[in-house]
């Protein structure tokens, strides 16, 4: 189902018993001010203190463990833990039950990003990685045609070199969708010719020698297929231009 | 716990029984090329085809019905549903429990996607949309030093006007981690004098008159007190510059 920017407000009536305790164990972290190591209250005392089945709190548990927000640490019970912040994302991402409309804004989201890095590559990247990411480059058999993995393979050097964990496990987990978006829902017939092309060499180049900005313009060349491909273009009905 | 990139390969000793079979059962649902509406085996089938306890089937449907990938049907049992992309991630966007590192990623993915978003600002705003921005300055008692909510609702149209739902919800889901990074975590202290700021106003005329690429710089300028609040630096040992 499309979702509205802010997450709506969901009808009481709707909501599961295992819904109910989930957000109220969420509240009662986030209230009391737990923190990663802090002990919860067992099982047996969070259904008698909230009146319900031992069940309806394992289910809900059992959910806040999957997102990492909980972890069974042996004699101590439950304890608060570091959720890793893309794990939910990370098991949604089936192409085949997303929204078409959830699809494309993964694939735009991707692009914006290519875009907005630039800033944070050129205040982080190390002399090391330069190497590394050249030696990707050197070690294409067709520069102008990079085989999937290559792309993969460069494309995640970059992001790698921005210095943040999350922007990069984000990105990476997004480029199977972006494929799968480009090869369903755009018309691949539509060639589109651009004059004055920029390969990963060039960006190379740039990164080297150029600032921020060169780069971002350099990347918005090289991603001009996707961007050109019919995708970027308005989506209401009363666009202004 | 900080993430590796690429999410790590558990070692199957730390999985629990409930953590396998939703493994198992998301790795179905993709490999069956089930859609959304398609019906799924019941619980008890479930336990029995898996050889687990029922207890077991049931703590990993309800995280899926968590993620929305399953939702139950009156008198049609579970069916596969479209997932809500973001939901898990919203759910532990609780900044006491998040690693620093966590934290500090997702202010600066704040900050790229302010500076990706360019294009598809300008290939998608419409001329209500640009009314409405027009309206918010407007009804803003200090130009320069908008609150908190003025902030918001200027920076949430603009997303809005991307036309991107999914990019639209997730910057707001990013925007209370990110003052609360910016006031934790970097030197309030240091007042960054920037002699001439863009304030939302000049965004406007500049969205207006201008291009993708003078939004960016007057964008990137309206942020440079974020850019420079000693958060985007070096993270590593080796940097090249």
């Amino acid at each position: 189902m499309r979702k509205n920017s802010v997450s709506p407000l969901v009808p009481l009536g709707a909501l599961s018993m295992t819904d109910r305790v989930e957000n109220i164990l969420r509240a009662y972290f986030a209230e009391n001010k737990f923190k990663p190591g802090d002990a919860l209250p067992n099982e047996t005392d969070i259904a008698a203190q909230l009146n319900v089945s031992r069940n309806v709190v394992r289910e809900a548990l059992s959910r806040l463990r999957m997102l990492g927000m909980i972890e069974a640490r042996p004699r101590r019970g439950m304890i608060i833990a570091q959720p890793d912040l893309l794990a939910g994302l990370e098991k949604v991402l089936n192409p085949l039950i997303l929204s078409v409309g959830d699809l494309k804004d993964i694939f735009d989201m991707r692009l914006m990003q290519e875009m907005g890095m630039a800033e944070f590559l050129f205040a982080r990247k190390t002399k090391k990685q330069m190497e590394e990411l050249k030696l990707l480059v050197e070690s294409q058999s067709d520069p102008h045609l990079p085989t999937k993995a290559e792309e993969i393979a460069f494309h995640g050097k970059l992001y790698e070199m921005t210095g943040n964990e999350t922007f990069t496990r984000f990105q990476t987990l997004l480029m199977p969708v972006f494929d799968h978006v480009f090869s369903e829902y755009f018309d691949k017939g539509t060639k589109v010719d651009i004059p004055d092309p920029v390969i990963h060499r060039d960006l190379v180049e740039v990164l080297e020698k150029g600032t921020a900005d060169d780069f971002r313009k350099a990347m918005y060349t090289h991603l001009l297929p996707y961007y050109k491909s019919g995708h970027i273009t308005p989506r209401g009905k009363d666009q202004a231009s």
